[in-house]
């Protein structure tokens, strides 16, 4: 069965987010004062092949915490659907 | 009135993703061979202040277009939650 993964990555609250705040800075730059706070992360897309839902998920929470996320840093989460 | 928004933002499909591609051999070489394809884009949180829903929409609509992503080579969307 084929499966796409979405993973959402993002800092870790209190972690400095120097990107978030770089881009704050040129968001109030270019007038959109209202934007308060900005924090970057990374979406990951997969798509993967696995026997079924609980081993693909098995496979993405395997693939998060041994590459994609760095744990002390960031947090992850992830959705899973058939395709 | 408060509102998050949480951009999405992924590269174009068909266009080079050589983090993707570093990504897939990376989870390969760890034994995660289930994983055929990878896509790395990105994902914005921001906390923002406007009057209403359909300004604080048009907010990150512009912040998107002028500024976080770049649309020859990714496609954005977003959600708005009030807080």
């Amino acid at each position: 069965m084929n499966f796409k993964a979405t993973v959402h990555i993002m800092p870790r609250p209190g972690i400095l987010d120097p990107q978030g705040k770089a881009t704050q800075t040129g968001l109030h730059q270019l007038g959109f004062s209202g934007i308060k706070e900005v924090f970057i992360g990374k979406q990951i897309s997969l798509h993967l092949t696995a026997e079924n839902e609980a081993i693909a998920n098995e496979m993405v929470e395997g693939a998060c915490r041994r590459l994609l996320a760095n744990l002390i840093m960031e947090t992850y989460s992830f959705e899973i659907e058939k395709v």
